[in-house]
């Protein structure tokens, strides 16, 4: 069984959290098939935190747990703090596979995606 | 003549900024076709600002502005200060369309995306 964590900054505004939770449930229409569990997390401010979720997922089952994070920069929080929550999340549960994969940010397709929406809206 | 400009919130990291500056640079190979001038502009912290990038954008003769709030989530940045600088732009020259896009978070293909990236890395 395997896990996907969408893992966020976390904002005090709820609405931006909310936004995460969102995505996880888009995900899991869209991905359904791909992971057995879809679930998101927070680096900060707000919670699951990364370990936690990671965990629960764990408690779920799932022995392989791909983390991704929701950030469009590679600042310190990509480099440093989300392999620092993985590698806490791996000394609780030494068995289960972890990986991370690339920030959304680094994804090719950003630029087309950029592109996409300057066609969308219209308002002055 | 139009212009695109992709408005950022401004890192105190340069490579954070500098990957922005990529990205304009990718859509200008990409996207050179939609837009005569494609250029980026921070909202924080580093420059230029966005009332400063539209301003070069119309010194160089754009009449019609697009900005593409560069932000994953609808937080204040693109509720009030993206628009409070356009505002501002709009006053300095007040003959020149200016638009703002939908934030990027907000495009539906960011599920997709996300899934796309999830079979890229596999680093333990």
């Amino acid at each position: 069984m395997n896990a996907l964590i969408i893992a966020a900054h976390g904002s005090r505004r709820e609405a931006s959290n909310e936004e995460i939770r969102q995505l996880a449930a888009a995900l899991r229409s869209q991905g359904g098939d791909r992971f057995d569990l879809i679930a998101h997390a927070f680096l900060e401010i707000a919670e699951p935190s990364i370990p936690d979720a990671i965990g629960v997922a764990v408690e779920a089952g799932a022995q392989d747990v791909v983390v991704l994070p929701y950030f469009l920069s590679a600042g310190r929080h990509v480099a440093s703090d989300i392999p620092d929550e993985i590698a806490l999340a791996q000394r609780r549960h030494p068995g289960v596979r972890m990986r991370v994969t690339p920030y959304l940010g680094s994804a090719p397709e950003i630029a087309e995606l950029v592109l996409s929406l300057t066609g969308v809206s219209d308002r002055t």
